[in-house]
């Protein structure tokens, strides 16, 4: 727990709106701005300051927390209010790619801001509770002078390094496996409807499965990082001819099998390359 | 346990190898074929019988297990002895589609062979061991009479009904959810590594996304099989904006983003049909 002082939520979309509650519940004063005016109304009743317009949030506050929808609406909010911003502190919590953020740390650097960038890895519900997984890059000093403060929003809040596009780098990697996973779950379970397997029969197996990832993971993992790709059972050929089960399976039952056949050109490529009998790790190299 | 009787196994790669093995502990007299030699050793040594030929395999046992690369590998070595068959069970521990196993099941039947159609959703170390799962359908009669003998491959055997493709069916899509989900985490690490972060320094955070696949294919299962998809946090749309971010950072880093694109490409089929604001498991209709 840190001294209550003065934070500005920019942005009150699910995620803003649960970053303004949690500096709320932790004693800050609390001013929020949102583009369209009456997402507020909860936070107003808890104590929580609404601003008239941006620079009036700015003004409000030593620390100012944007989450909106990506950085050209963080730049379209700021940019003409920058002179507002400078001497102050800027989290910005939006997502974007890493180039992205580097630009905009430019940007701060070059209006007096100080500057963290930062991305949120658990959903809304966890803002506020252990469960929260909130990772932070930029200048170190920055980091330390907020971390009393950012620990309202829970959980662990991890910081990076100095490199201010880590955070999102961290952060669209991870997405990466998250969507690509939720849509390999979401084909598996058309394909099942389509071969009459109800989605409540297939989920106990497909949870089994989905067990299996976090080993797979640190195995992955290990491997890459000692460049050993020696040959396990799970090798690179055997899954070719599975894929090829599945995108026929897919097609033959007219649905679409595009994620489909880019996996399975992606192990293709392995295999033509000479490293069918590999280890699944080895594939990264053939992205 | 049930009482010792004769098994044969066509083909010796890594999961024939371990079922031959599991036969053998369970005290089966089991008869083993490959088509090519030399992979039988230590299951000999251990009292396994070869045959020298298909035929010599068939006649050996009353159950045979056939473990090879797919069902055309099936048929070329059974169609010509197909005579040696008549009478006895043969239990299809291949891979393929249901297709080629609904076609499979006719051709036992028109052979009077009696056929059981399985997938094996473990890996080979689990084989003989109570981590094994065992998909088996076909006549249930037919699973009745060898459940006990095929008890030895060790952990749950769950019988699907009376459908032969159905065992083939949860195979396809539960490693169609698993190589998706592989491919991603390939991508992530490779993402990662473009951006300097070490597979080791992701993997903690990449093992905490895998924990929520489980979770995540509960509520998928759950909401399709009510057929409810009001939105949550996590809605279609709000995914398409980061899906871009993944998109632009890896092709920004040279890397491919075959897989990420088709991703994208179904979200925005959501999103196109009115979808957006609802919850993922929407997403399982515009495949």
């Amino acid at each position: 727990m840190t001294n209550p002082t003065t934070v500005t939520v920019l942005g009150l979309g699910p995620m803003g709106h649960a970053l303004a509650s949690a500096f709320l519940a932790a004693g800050h004063r609390t001013t929020v701005w949102n583009r369209t005016p009456g997402k507020a109304d909860d936070l107003l009743a808890r104590g929580a300051r609404a601003a008239g317009d941006p620079a009036e949030a700015l003004a409000a506050s030593e620390l100012v927390v944007a989450c909106v929808i990506n950085y050209a609406a963080v730049h379209a909010i700021l940019d003409p209010v920058a002179d507002t911003l400078r001497g102050r502190t800027l989290v910005n919590l939006s997502a974007d790619t890493p180039r992205a953020a580097r630009d905009t740390a430019a940007w701060a650097a070059g209006h007096g801001v100080d500057y963290l960038d930062g991305a949120i890895m658990t959903p809304v519900p966890s803002i506020g509770t252990a469960e929260a997984v909130l990772l932070l890059s930029g200048a170190e000093p920055v980091y330390r002078a907020h971390e009393g403060t950012l620990a309202a929003l829970g959980g662990t809040a991890t910081y990076l390094g100095t490199d201010p596009g880590r955070a999102a780098a961290y952060d669209v990697a991870l997405l990466d496996l998250f969507w690509t996973s939720v849509a390999g779950m979401t084909h598996a379970f058309a394909l099942a409807a389509a071969e009459d397997v109800k989605a409540g029969e297939l989920a106990p197996f497909a949870a089994g499965i989905g067990r299996l990832l976090p080993m797979m993971v640190e195995d992955h993992a290990a491997r890459l990082d000692a460049a050993r790709f020696d040959g396990d059972d799970a090798n690179i050929v055997s899954a070719t001819s599975t894929l090829e089960h599945i995108v026929a399976t897919a097609e033959a039952n007219g649905l679409s099998a595009g994620v489909q056949r880019e996996v399975l050109a992606l192990f293709r490529r392995a295999v033509e390359a000479g490293h069918g009998q590999d280890a699944l790790a080895k594939l990264t190299e053939h992205v």
